[in-house]
């Protein structure tokens, strides 16, 4: 189309966009495949380069990393994990209770390297530029660093699981933060011995993916698309 | 090395982790550079589907997403930016007072396509896996797909900036969303002039990148790398 060829220039070239999408279609969130074997220097580092290039909120950069590779830290870890795991699990009744109790939803011991990235909640001083209205746009801007990092992973041949279930001022604690850094995600990391083809809680039945035409509003929630082939588009993404 | 040449099997071709780092290392958050031409709608398609793909807490997928190319609603966020950023420009005073209003912050009205990704928080029921232990896991969630759709963005060549100087109560007013919903990022997007090489609050000397290797610890906050190694790699990082 003409009329938009001058912008599309900026546009890379199919292999490279290819690259970018298997990674967004085929990362997963790892938590049974984990292999014990290392993770190079060198790949560790460019992941985290990866994760530094995130966009932040008045280019704040709040984020830290804490590389974790001590067996008595992740030991800790597990334990937390345990705790808040048996609390969550008390939330489902039957056949519910039961699916939960076989679903593994950490890799802290057999992954070989966990990682904290963490949000400085006061770094840039008392006022950052864009931050006014929401004061948690700190946080935002650490999860686009944690997805950065996900996805460079995923190119690398690296798996990534994010672990909530944890007491964020336990682990804190652990990692000796100080009071004005945020756990934000603890994330295990490591080769693996196979990516699923779909994400592990599809594939056990707890959750499906939504139909994302269904998720498309037009100028207003709950209003038509003004363009319906949009629409139609949609229905034919990927599952 | 012989140790992880099982695991690194599933890594990309060359040119395809070109692509996927690419796009991390040249997306910008475009304020000024927007071209009117429209964003076709099998690349909106794309980019919507890789928002989708990120990775949800309990695959809770809390996002859903305005297409909000009516001018007139555009108006009035435009209006909604205008105020928040006087009462922002208040805490600059001086030279960086008058840098801050020379600053460009956002291009709600020149980009031909504005979006706004929202997340529901009640979505998935009262108990959402993995979310027990920290609530806003659904709000981190819903980060991910715009990360994802920034970069997809960068590799079809399309700019997209992140409007966080903005009223959320009136903003979700304006776009008649339901209690449960907030409005998490509001989007410009569209095909750009260029990209810049540096961000534009670096260029303009607001605020400059930190030196990552200053940003990583060992197994706790302060303590240094078991790997020294890492380090040296870090410090060889890009710009």
């Amino acid at each position: 189309m003409a009329e938009h060829r001058e912008g599309s220039d900026h546009a890379f070239s199919e292999a490279q966009r290819e690259g970018l999408y298997r990674a967004i279609h085929e990362r997963r969130d790892v938590r049974a495949q984990f292999l014990p074997d290392p993770v190079p220097t060198e790949v560790l580092a460019r992941l985290l380069d990866a994760a530094h290039h995130a966009p932040s909120v008045g280019f704040m950069q709040p984020w830290d990393f804490l590389v974790i590779d001590s067996l008595a830290v992740r030991e800790q870890v597990h334990r937390l994990f345990q705790r808040e795991n048996a609390k969550a699990a008390e939330h489902y009744a039957n056949e519910r209770g039961e699916l939960y109790r076989r679903l593994k939803l950490e890799g802290i011991l057999e992954s070989p390297l966990n990682l904290c990235i963490t949000c400085d909640r006061s770094r840039g001083g008392e006022h950052v530029l864009g931050r006014n209205s929401i004061v948690e746009t700190d946080l935002f801007s650490t999860c686009l660093a944690v997805q950065n990092l996900w996805l460079a992973a995923r190119a690398e041949g690296i798996g990534v699981g994010w672990v909530s279930i944890l007491d964020q001022e336990e682990l804190a604690s652990i990692l000796n933060l100080p009071e004005q850094v945020y756990p934000l995600a603890y994330l295990c990391l490591g080769y693996v011995s196979e990516f699923l083809e779909q994400p592990e809680l599809a594939r056990s039945g707890w959750r499906q993916r939504l139909p994302l035409a269904e998720l498309v509003h037009g100028n207003g929630w709950g209003e038509p698309l003004l363009d319906a082939t949009l629409h139609e588009a949609l229905a034919g993404g990927r599952d």
